[in-house]
C-alpha cells in the first residue's frame, strides 16, 4: 500500500490553451511537448487504514487546503477504481526550486498518478495513466512519457480518447530556461483559459489553428527538422498569448523581461544560432535549441535570471 | 503659390490596422483618435514654375529618396486636381524631437494636404482634405480635425466615403506619452498590416471586433465616460497587437519597457488612478488619463524614458 514514483515536467511546444470540458479536464486543442530532464517531482503515496484523512506534504511543509483538496479529489479517482476506502499520506518533493516559479502541476500529477495507482495495487497501461493524470492537470497527461509526446484532444464525452502518446524519445535537443525575476502572481492558467474562451474574439481561430500547428510540429519531429519545429513552437506560443491578450479584459502573462528574452532569442537567430522562443502562462523565457548551441543561448539569457539547460527527460517511473 | 500650414499628430484610441485597398489607402476598419496638442508639423509648400523637380527639406535636412518620392506622389494628386504642372519646394518641421521616434506621418500628411491645396489655390472642405490626407497616410485623415475624431472605413471602391469626422472637441482629457529608449527599428506599419492580413489567423476576427469597439468608444465619448473609453482603448490596442503577434512569422512591436509601462499603468489603476494603456506600431507607451491625474501618471512612467503630457490638440490650419 506504499509506492514512490518520479515524473518530469514538460514544456508544451504546441500549446494547450482552452478546455472542452472542465469536469473531466478535457482540452479544446491537442498539444505537443518535450519532457524535461532535471526538473522532476518525486512522490510517495501510502494508503493506510489508520489515517482519518488524506494529508499532503509538499517539499517538507504541510500543503494548503486548496492543494490538499485537489490531491484528495484525485486520490478519490484512484480509490474508486481500486475499490479502496483507505486515506493516504502523500509526500511530494520537487528537485528544482519552487521559489523560481517553475513548480509544475505536470510533474506533480504525473508522479501522483503513477505512485497512487501503484500503491493501490492497480496495474495501468501508460495510456490509462495518461488519462488519469489528465484529471489532475491537463499537462500532466504528457509527463507520463519521456522525450516528445503528443496530447490528443479527443472527441468523446467521457475523455477516454483524450490522452498523450510518445512521438520520439531519441532526439537530443535542448531547452534553455531563464526564470525572470518577478514577484507578480500570474492569472492561474485554468482561469486564463476560461476567460479567453469566454471573451477573446480570437479564441475560435486559436482552436482551429492549433490543429494545423500540431501536424506541422509532428512532421518536423519525425524529420528531426529543428528549424521547422522551432518556427511552429514560437508561432504556437505567440498565438496562444495573443488569444489571451485579446480577452476582455486582457490576460497578459509577459513581463518586461519576457519580451527582452524574446528579443535576445531573435538576435541570436539573426546571428545564425538555432533558437526559438516559447513561454507558458507565466513570465519565464524558454528557448528551444540544439546541444551545440545550448551554452551560448544560456549565456545570452543569463541576464534575465537563473537559467537551466534541460535535455529531453525520461518516462515517469516507479522508484519503490 | 505659397502656403504654410500646421497639423497635429493624433493617437488612435480605437486602432487602425489593415487596409481594404492599398492603391487608394483605404482602411479595412474604422478608427477613432484624439488629436494631440504640442506635437505638430509645420509645412511650407511653394509651387514654382522654375523648379525642375520637387524637393523636400525635413527638419532642415534634405529628405531621402523614399520620403521625397512619397511626397511627390502626393503632390501629383494636388496638381492633377488644380490643373498645375509646377514642381514644388516643401519644407517640413516637427516641433517635437524626431529622434524620440514619435515622428508621425499623421501630422506630416495632414499639414501637407492643407498647405499644398492652399498653395495650389484649391478651396477644399474639411471632408475633402481628410480624404486627400488619407492618400498620404491613413492616420493623417484624422489629423485634419482637433479633439476626438472618427475615421470611417467606408464601403465605396473610390474611397469617397472613407474620411474622418470630428466627434467632440471640448472634452479635456490627457494623453501621457513615454518614449521608451530603444534603437530597434520597428516593422513599418504598412508592412505589418499587410503581413497580418495575409498570415494572422486572427485578422478576420480583428476586423469584426473593431466595428463593435468603435461604437463603444463613440458612445463613451458622447457620455464623457473616461472609464468606458479607457477600457475600450486598452482593449483595442491589445487586440491589434495580438492580431499582429499571431501573424506568421510574428510582428511584435513591444520591447521590454513597453510591457513595464503596461504593468505600471495597471498598478496605477489598481490604486485608483484612472489611466489606460495604449501603444502604436512601435515600442512607446501612452496612457489615457484625466487632467487631475496626468502628472501622477507622468511621474510613474518617467523611468521608461522621456515623457510628455498632451492636451487635446487643435484643428489643422493655414498659417500663412
Amino acid at each position: 500500500m506504499r509506492a514512490v514514483a518520479r515524473a518530469n515536467t514538460n514544456i508544451a511546444l504546441v500549446k494547450y490553451w482552452g478546455k472542452r470540458d472542465t469536469a473531466l479536464n478535457l482540452p479544446a486543442v491537442g498539444s505537443l511537448s518535450l519532457t524535461l530532464d532535471g526538473l522532476s517531482t518525486r512522490t510517495t503515496v501510502v494508503f493506510d487504514g489508520k489515517l482519518a484523512a488524506d494529508s499532503l506534504l509538499l517539499n517538507g511543509a504541510d500543503a494548503d487546503e486548496r492543494a490538499l483538496g485537489r490531491v484528495s479529489k484525485f486520490l478519490d479517482l484512484v480509490r474508486t477504481r481500486a475499490g479502496l476506502i483507505e486515506r493516504a499520506r502523500v509526500e511530494s518533493v520537487n528537485d528544482f526550486p519552487t521559489a523560481a516559479g517553475l513548480a509544475s502541476s505536470a510533474s506533480a500529477f504525473a508522479a501522483l498518478a503513477v505512485a497512487a495507482t501503484h500503491a493501490a495495487g492497480l496495474e495501468l497501461s501508460d495510456r490509462e495513466l495518461s488519462i488519469l493524470a489528465r484529471r489532475g492537470s491537463g499537462s500532466a497527461a504528457r509527463s507520463i512519457f519521456g522525450g516528445f509526446s503528443q496530447m490528443h484532444r479527443g472527441e468523446s464525452a467521457d475523455g477516454e480518447d483524450s490522452f498523450a502518446e510518445p512521438i520520439v524519445t531519441d532526439w537530443d535537443v535542448r531547452l534553455v530556461i531563464a526564470a525572470t525575476m518577478t514577484g507578480r502572481k500570474a492569472t492561474l492558467s485554468t482561469d486564463g483559459m476560461r476567460h479567453t474562451a469566454e471573451t477573446s474574439p480570437y479564441y475560435d481561430a486559436w482552436v482551429k489553428m492549433s490543429e494545423r500547428d500540431l501536424g506541422t510540429a509532428r512532421d518536423a519531429i519525425t524529420r528531426r527538422d529543428l528549424q521547422a519545429l522551432g518556427e511552429v513552437t514560437e508561432a504556437s506560443c505567440l498565438s496562444m498569448h495573443a488569444s489571451a491578450m485579446a480577452a476582455r479584459p486582457a490576460v497578459l502573462y509577459f513581463v518586461g523581461a519576457t519580451i527582452e528574452g524574446y528579443r535576445i532569442i531573435q538576435d541570436l537567430r539573426r546571428s545564425g544560432v538555432p533558437a526559438w522562443f516559447t513561454c507558458d502562462a507565466g513570465p519565464h523565457v524558454k528557448a528551444l535549441t540544439d546541444a551545440a548551441h545550448a551554452q551560448q543561448v544560456e549565456a545570452a539569457l543569463a541576464k534575465l535570471g537563473k537559467t537551466w539547460i534541460c535535455r529531453p527527460g525520461p518516462h515517469a517511473e516507479v522508484l519503490e
